[in-house]
């Protein structure tokens, strides 16, 4: 289904339905209700019906929750969505800046004689509510859990995903589920831990190949599961989801009722190991004291891709990279002012579609053009649809979902003649970019420790960004996995076969906005002559091929290592881009490529 | 009193001590004791009396323990010291590599029928005990404070240090010990603490504006304070020790035996605050229920110097930068292989000590020539001093304690004419020092998120180094001071005040050692034209004033914008220096200092 430019929330929905929510306040005896944007699986995108956030506030973004309290209703909103809320929520609501406000320390403030907050246990982690427990300890606070107010008052709520699952292909999986749950079941006999609660629907669908369609954008199912020191899975999902998955499950995985999931984990003999930032506390309660906090034992085994899953992402970006140098061609083809950001949305998600390996886009498609390319996850509607005029930045983030591999890139493109000074913080980005892409590091190292190298550029001219530079990447699943990244929370070293975008940016609120993205792996750096033998260490492999604006770059500020970099990075685009392209875009590709 | 070359500890001293110490581990039952580097200040430095490590191993770095057991006796040596401990320890020690072997692996793995493990409980810390306790669970061991074996055997140990305080001068410390008192006294209200235990001696003495002599080198005072809510302090120290500061001390001030401390903390009404990390054992169990952990209260005001103290601490490098300037020049007159590293080393602390300011180095002289230079933390002796030959490296790292400023600075100086090889690695990490130096970054970044730049250069060539890029230095205090760092393990923001400092370096076991190292001095960045306002910004002002060789760096491999660094520093060095040193230095400092 293509990408909608409907607007699915007005800042006019929220009023009156905060009001029937108060009134759930008062019935219930509550001082407040949290709203999560999450679902009880605490992914980044959620199914129409856990669009609770969306619903109650009109607020859109990937990440956030609301506080709703009798007087005041505070919308917690990080750095990359405060320019977006201020258009999506009423003035009933109130932007709180998170998490340099905390919710505990919002709450004090709002309420300084006490009161009861409820919340829905199955949406909020065991690590979450021990943490606000904690600092609300003294306060007269009370977190209690109950039933979810907002879905007593959303009287059209969507019926929870139910779409069925398919088997994904060991040719692109690359290790049979048997052998991955054989293996993990070792890693938790080694660990001392009889069994480990799955709630995470990557990590479920990576260990037993399976895809979904339970969720916009990622072929995830819904679902929970507990794995065996034997290698054996208890499966709780919906019968009718698996009809077509059984005989790929095999007799070492048994499918139960989801209904049965709390009365079964019950009687689990412990420790069973659950992940306590992503665990909902209505599980993590049901353990008593089996419960043993650990990491999700897929999360580094599914991060770390193998040969297959590599292999299968490098196709993927070489069809994606040709679709959008398609789309690139022709929009240098049509004069300034004559396009929307509608209409490019559509013409790249039509080339995306032309042969038929797409699944699906990856991600609502962000093309913003001048002043709402600062807006960092803008997604296009009707309402704030712009022409891409002379003198524009379009900032173009995208990606799809192909049985092979996940892409996702971004390249910003000029409209017309933009000014130089964004020119030169244009090619500060760039030159933050390609540091990165050269870089090579001792292991060991977390994502936090050289996440720097892609900043500098910017930060030696006074300037920055308020996201972080890179993100972890699936294989065929979300487009925003853990545990690797690239920025000040990740201290999980970096390994060989991790993918993460490497994505600097630069924006001026009402203004322009700039962003430059490729996807890379991880692999082991060859040996180098005069190196120090005996240090193991680490590279980057590009992934994503598609020529950077070279109109944008002041030549004068991109150093000489960069410039031969960005030099070899184009006349590979033109090798292996140029034979998968139309003659047209394949004389494009050539100006576009040309060594600067 | 001058740096003594004499040789202090052997590898044969070891075995027979060993062997008495055996003999007491049977006598009191135990399969194994502790001897940790450390004293119960748990300083960088120890007081003769307190050099147990290195009577009893020969190892005599500033970092380490040993763990003697009936059967093997492991010395855990970190990056720095593995070259170093090969060469001072008999074979009947065993180096460990730590921390990548932890104490407690290495007790299972050599104890695993378990046992018991006897521990001074004043040289460890609560922290420690602790770490040690969760890992060792489950596996037999039993961690037991005991008296100190090592003490008991060692019948000429020296007495414990008993040098009078002396009184430092609100000129130089820029805020009266009233005030530090009052000020930190609040704070510790506000986190709802009662009252706080002092037992780092450079704390101490910066809270009460005194200086003392107990350990080499470092001008602190051995001693503990509870510093109350209302900025009273109780002070555990020697009374010979403060017959002069008594007057300075005021009223609010009480001078305790120490003998009385642990009664006196039993009876405290807390919540007393206490530094996991650094109290030892038997003080944080002399509290019971009253113990809060949390952060020396000292720590960060510390850390963060007022003006007096940098205008203090850019005084003392001047003078410091002046007397190495003249052992430079001297040093380059001399042919190659005429001069040895201990005439170096003396003929510089000569030239710190001729205008009578220095109060003492502030280490011992790191002065390595050839293969020398590639053991970090050398320290010359009659058995080891070398020739400096021609085509050698002489890394030159020193520094000096002036009422005003603690100094560190290492150069690395070219003897004759070393091979390109080598100049290609020294240009690679002066082009990490000047990354660093010029970097501005955002505000709320700790050392571990921008040390990378440091590196890079040397990352990119396949090369690294084994220590952190840089340490927090102290105003008259400790040359080697936390919290701040830029290291892999710093999670403090850097902030306005805190003196680093900035050495990367590179070492080639059995050929040559590379490190250049400048005090910087983090301040507020000024705003420029085209940055984001309403970021806040800082950057490094550079303290440290010598210069680098020019004939060691291959101009190709140095970027235009470190070239216009470092032509600049130079002209600074110039200007500042020029006008303190005698003629002849001035000639060779022109040339010196001329653009590259």
């Amino acid at each position: 289904m293509f990408q909608s430019f409907e607007v699915t929330a007005r800042p006019e929905q929220g009023p009156p339905r905060l009001a029937a929510l108060r009134h759930e306040l008062n019935a219930e005896g509550l001082d407040g209700f949290l709203i999560p944007r999450a679902d009880a699986h605490q992914g980044e995108y959620v199914a129409p019906h856990d669009d609770r956030l969306a619903w109650l506030t009109g607020f859109t973004g990937s990440a956030g929750f609301c506080a709703a309290l009798q007087d005041v209703a505070g919308v917690f909103i990080d750095g990359r969505y405060r320019t977006q809320v201020k258009t999506q929520v009423a003035s009933e609501f109130t932007p709180v800046p998170w998490p340099e406000v905390s919710l505990a320390q919002w709450l004090k403030e709002q309420l300084p004689g006490g009161g009861v907050v409820g919340f829905d246990p199955w949406l909020h982690t065991a690590g979450q509510l021990e943490q606000l427990a904690e600092v609300l300890s003294g306060s007269g606070i009370e977190m209690r859990a109950c039933a979810n107010l907002v879905d007593r008052i959303w009287t059209d709520q969507p019926a929870p995903p139910m779409a069925p699952a398919k088997v994904h292909p060991i040719e692109f999986a690359g290790e049979s589920h048997e052998d991955k749950r054989t293996r993990l079941g070792k890693a938790l006999q080694d660990a001392g831990h009889a069994a480990a609660l799955i709630t995470l629907p990557d990590s479920l669908c990576w260990l037993l190949n399976l895809r979904g369609a339970d969720i916009p954008r990622n072929p995830v199912m819904h679902g929970f599961a507990v794995l065996h020191q034997d290698g054996a899975v208890d499966l709780f999902a919906a019968a009718s989801k698996l009809e077509t998955a059984l005989d790929h499950l095999g007799p070492q995985v048994t499918v139960h009722d989801p209904a049965t999931l709390i009365a079964f984990l019950g009687q689990l003999q412990g420790p069973v190991r659950i992940e306590k930032q992503s665990v909902p506390v209505i599980l993590a309660e049901a353990f008593g004291d089996a419960a043993a906090f650990g990491d999700d034992p897929c999360a580094l085994p599914k991060a770390c891709k193998n040969a297959a899953e590599i292999a299968g992402s490098a196709q993927a970006h070489l069809r994606d990279g040709a679709a959008l140098c398609e789309v690139l061609a022709w929009l240098d083809a049509q004069p300034a002012g004559s396009l929307s950001e509608t209409q490019v949305v559509s013409q790249l998600e039509a080339a995306r579609r032309k042969d038929n390996a797409l699944q699906d886009i990856s991600f609502e498609t962000i093309a913003g053009t001048g002043p709402n390319g600062a807006i960092m996850h803008y997604r296009v509607t009707e309402d704030t649809d712009s022409r891409l005029e002379d003198g524009h930045f379009l900032v173009l983030d995208s990606g799809g979902q192909y049985l092979d591999g996940t892409t996702d890139i971004t390249r910003t493109i000029a409209i017309g003649t933009p000014p130089e000074e964004a020119s030169a913080a244009f090619t500060r980005v760039l030159s933050g970019m390609i540091a990165m892409s050269r870089l090579r590091w001792p292991r060991g190292l977390a994502g936090r420790d050289i996440e720097a190298i892609g900043r500098m550029p910017l930060w030696l001219a006074g300037q920055d960004f308020d996201h972080g530079l890179g993100h972890g990447v699936g294989a065929y699943l979300s487009v925003h996995e853990g545990p690797q990244r690239l920025n000040k929370v990740s201290h999980v070293p970096l390994d060989t076969g991790m993918i993460l975008s490497n994505e600097p940016g630069y924006y001026r609120e009402g203004a322009f906005g700039i962003r430059i993205e490729n996807l890379l792996v991880v692999e082991d750096a060859p040996d180098l002559a005069g190196g120090d033998a005996h240090r193991k260490m680490l590279h980057w492999r590009t992934l994503s091929f598609a020529p950077i604006d070279r109109r944008l770059i002041v030549p004068a500020l991109l150093d000489p290592a960069a410039r031969t970099w960005l030099n070899a990075y184009h006349a590979e685009v033109a090798e292996k881009i140029g034979p998968r392209v139309s003659p047209v875009t394949k004389l494009w590709l050539d100006a576009a490529t040309a060594p600067i």
